[in-house]
């Protein structure tokens, strides 16, 4: 229900009445963190006195303030909430309402995220999803559009997203601008059609954010003076001080498939920390259980010998002026009370979350939530889109020579393995297929695989970058066959066939990506399967879906397979 | 004329695939600066290389780029151009165009302006009269709205601006949000409609600057929780800290009535700093051509021990960054080319000043640009703001005891000099009259004024903060009535009556704050009649206009004279 606009004013107006009545001291608070050592992000400080909220803001610090509910702080910090500055929620392979309940006990009060994954699946139909599912979420999810689906002329996705269908979305709640820009070389060789996403987002006085990893000299001016305002994709310090020194954001990623803080903690021990923030990019489920999200960065960085106040404003404050979002990444009047209690620096044990002045997360517990609703037709669209005929081993069978895609192991480049044609278990040759599952062309392309090391079965996931058709890995024919119908059946996946018989399954029903299941049942689903995978032979240096995930990703060299056969990414033709 | 938002689209791709073209290196530049030495305000360090411009923009930096037209920076800086974050642009007593001709020499590219003194006398014709009037400059002229019109209930303004006047022009082009909350009681007491200006502000993501000198403690936060976001007030580091210290950014100010460097300089010597940027508040037309604009703070801070760079961020990149004009302040690509040429720190000299690549000013001579001329019922409507109807020494005459007046020697504050009964030249005792002039209540107020020094005549002005009514001050009623008389007839200005004669005039017929003449024609104007002014006997202490024009504004200790008569302002109750 939207209201009026003058209901919304009124409403507004009141609570402010009331915010500045709290500040003034004239009434109690709702809520008083009384005697607080909290970090001021403006002073680089950490400053003493009582913290009184009024509502979802912060009302005054110092005081003293008295409220209706008041709790002691002696000896604990106040700290901003954290702000994941880029990641896609799909990764974490489970629903929203189950991401904010894996990392809520970490902190994070507001994640900027990108829904390529299923944009790609579902093309605007999978972001509204994904706005629907985030909505009224304990946590603030807020959205970039996803600028390239598909991700190469190569890809066959289930949604093209040109910037005429991207447009009418930046009047969506929750939408802050365009996600990152991986063309980097159609942004730099002026491609209208690229360029015109750009001057949409820019028009609406959007932020763009950047992925160019490699980037550099004359071709990188090009693309940030193109509008594009952040990297994520830095790896190096030099890298990373290209693109800062020209006017970049440096969103400094430390997740499951890449970690930099290591390389770039530098840029936080000078005046370059003004410019950077934290993010993930993707967390995979076991990763999210086992190290944390945005606190595990800044504790790292910590470890690292950045100061822990540069380091709390860049897990909040940078990230949250960066994006405009102005009201959030400070303990100070005005700002959302979005607050964590932690017991010190040393430990950094956080022991209560606070989203706009509520307790969300008590000790590593997070408090029920509604979980919202998508509509209807958004599920029932989202729970079908895997659209694959029954298949017969017939289908994966092909007499000619096929290039074969030499896995790397600890990689996820690949390298030439030349020509097969035939699977040949003795020189671990496997057969490989990408099967177009979108409903469009039915297209299956065949390849042969080198280095994963499964003896005998199939393996098929649905997770397959970045248009995520349905991937089959087998040591013959039949169990492909057996492998991709048993997915389709399941509405998409990951699975371990051997033998005519399904021996581990991890249903990802949501557009193929994402469980029904709580966090921690889908991990454990997960690494069981892998261990099914490992048992049948995989190479231990591999990780059994993951790693496949990226095999069918036509933009990392050598060679990978798509809809339409080998693909050659480095001569950028067909093998 | 309003081109349609495809059209406008379509231009901005075009130079988008030209920008990138430039910054690739694939197209010649517009302009090169060869070898320079530029600010980089993301590193904090000064680089070297070629910056290249395409049209209005930057498109890279380091090169070597090449271009139609290559200017030689050996050994020379590059500065983005200098922004004031607050000033009344009316202050300066010629209009915007002489007033851009006046600091463009100075390197200043943007000024973000307050018309609080026209709207007093125009309303929101004021604002859209100097909106108007800046369009096209060769420098960018962006507004807030005068949040305090009138500033007080015992003003009689020209114009009432309530929330409900003040909406409809945050849709205006250039308009970017609430200028300073002067009225900081009503905002702290929570009174609805002062908050509702807020809140209107809020709603359109603007911001909202502050006003509030000795405000502290509880009231400091509720006024800051309010929702305003700056304060251009601070006088002491321990007031600009408390502000800071809970999010607001500051703007030092260095103008003609306020200076706060000196008292600041320390906030830009630590991680402060960030917050802070530069304004000047008030330039009178002495001090414009004397000491200059925001390079003259810049050079202070420099010689008070501030980093060079730091100055330069405060002096540009800050201020821009606050406004979320986020395009400006920086030598990086995408940026605008509002570009300074400078020798070096030590000497400072701004040989060259560029405004959207274009040069503006070379080596002080400002290049000839087309004035803008607002509409023709605007003009008519500011040069006919003095609706006085013909006075006699009898209007002048009173039979009671009235207020004196006191003044205070090199301040603006007044004393309580106690009652009077008639000019007493021999005690100092002059007769103060403030005359309504915006055609409401024809009210004269009268008192007594001692300590102004007058020996015989009287001196009339219709610049008298902030409700610019017709001030006049003399020896006797005569000349009183008519100084009043040759000031209604001039349409509004300044001037010195004696015997019967008028004997200096400065005009100012745009709403009586402004002068036709060139901002030097006017000065040498404004001087000669201040020095006929001291011929008459006032106080070389004293400033016979500007320390006059505070003398009716009742918000400063402790008498002022409104057109209703002597006004206490510690008792908040007339004499």
């Amino acid at each position: 229900m939207v209201e009026s606009r003058e209901v919304k004013t009124a409403r507004r107006l009141a609570r402010k009445e009331k915010l500045v009545a709290v500040a003034a001291g004239r009434e109690p608070a709702d809520l008083v963190f009384k005697n607080a050592t909290y970090v001021n992000v403006f002073c680089s400080t950490l400053d003493r006195g009582d913290v009184a909220v009024s509502d979802r803001l912060i009302a005054g610090m110092g005081g003293p303030y008295h409220g209706r509910v008041e709790i002691d702080m002696t000896g604990k910090l106040l700290l901003p909430g954290f702000f994941d500055a880029h990641i896609h929620l799909e990764s974490s392979m489970v629903r929203p309402a189950e991401f904010a309940r894996a990392v809520l006990p970490h902190g994070t009060t507001t994640v900027v995220t990108d829904p390529h994954e299923i944009a790609n699946v579902l093309g605007v139909h999978g972001i509204e999803y994904m706005l629907q599912a985030t909505e009224g979420l304990p946590m603030d999810v807020r959205f970039m559009l996803p600028s390239c689906v598909p991700a190469t002329p190569w890809d066959e996705s289930g949604a093209v997203l040109d910037a005429d269908a991207l447009r009418p979305l930046y009047g969506r709640k929750h939408v802050e601008g365009l996600a990152e820009m991986m063309d980097f070389v159609s942004v730099a060789n002026g491609d209208p059609a690229v360029l015109r996403k750009i001057v949409d987002a820019q028009n609406e006085h959007r932020r763009i954010d950047g992925h160019a990893p490699g980037l550099s000299g004359y071709d990188l001016s090009a693309y940030i003076a193109a509008g594009v305002y952040s990297d994520h994709e830095c790896s190096d310090l030099e890298g990373a001080l290209a693109r800062l020194s020209r006017g970049q954001y440096i969103m400094i990623r430390e997740g499951t498939a890449a970690r930099n803080l290591d390389a770039l903690a530098d840029l936080l021990k000078g005046p370059t920390h003004t410019y950077c923030m934290f993010c993930t990019d993707d967390k995979h489920p076991s990763d999210l259980l086992e190290l944390g999200h945005i606190d595990y960065i800044l504790k790292r960085a910590i470890a690292l010998g950045v100061d822990p106040i540069i380091a709390v404003k860049c897990a909040s404050h940078h990230a949250a002026r960066y994006f405009k979002l102005n009201n959030r990444g400070a303990v100070a009047p005005g700002f959302l009370a979005d607050l964590l209690v932690v017991d010190d620096f040393d430990h950094f044990t956080i022991e209560q979350v606070y989203r706009k002045g509520v307790l969300v997360c008590d000790h590593g517990e997070v408090l029920p939530f509604d979980e919202p609703q998508p509509a209807e037709y958004l599920a029932r669209h989202a729970h079908d889109t895997v659209h694959v005929r029954r298949l017969s081993a017939a289908d994966f069978a092909c007499a000619g020579p096929l290039g074969v895609v030499e896995m790397v192991p600890g990689e996820i480049v690949s390298a030439d393995g030349g020509k097969a044609d035939h699977i040949d278990l003795g020189t671990d040759t496997l057969k490989i297929a990408v099967i177009e599952r979108h409903g469009g062309s039915g297209n299956i392309g065949l390849g042969y695989l080198r280095g994963y090391g499964l003896k005998s079965g199939a393996v098929a996931a649905t997770v397959a970058h970045d248009s995520h058709n349905l991937i089959v890995v087998g040591a013959d024919e039949q169990s492909m066959a057996d492998a991709a119908n048993r997915c389709a059946e399941m509405g998409g996946g990951l699975l371990v066939m051997e033998g005519g018989r399904s021996r581990a399954e991890v249903a990802l029903p949501i557009a193929g990506l994402m469980s029904e299941l709580p966090l921690r049942a889908l991990n454990e689903q997960l690494e069981s399967a892998k261990e099914v995978a490992f048992g049948l032979g995989v190479n231990r240096g591999i990780d059994p879906f993951m790693t496949l995930s990226f095999m069918a990703l036509p933009v990392i060299p050598t060679l990978r397979v798509t809809t339409r056969g080998v693909f050659d990414v480095s001569r950028q033709a067909y093998v």
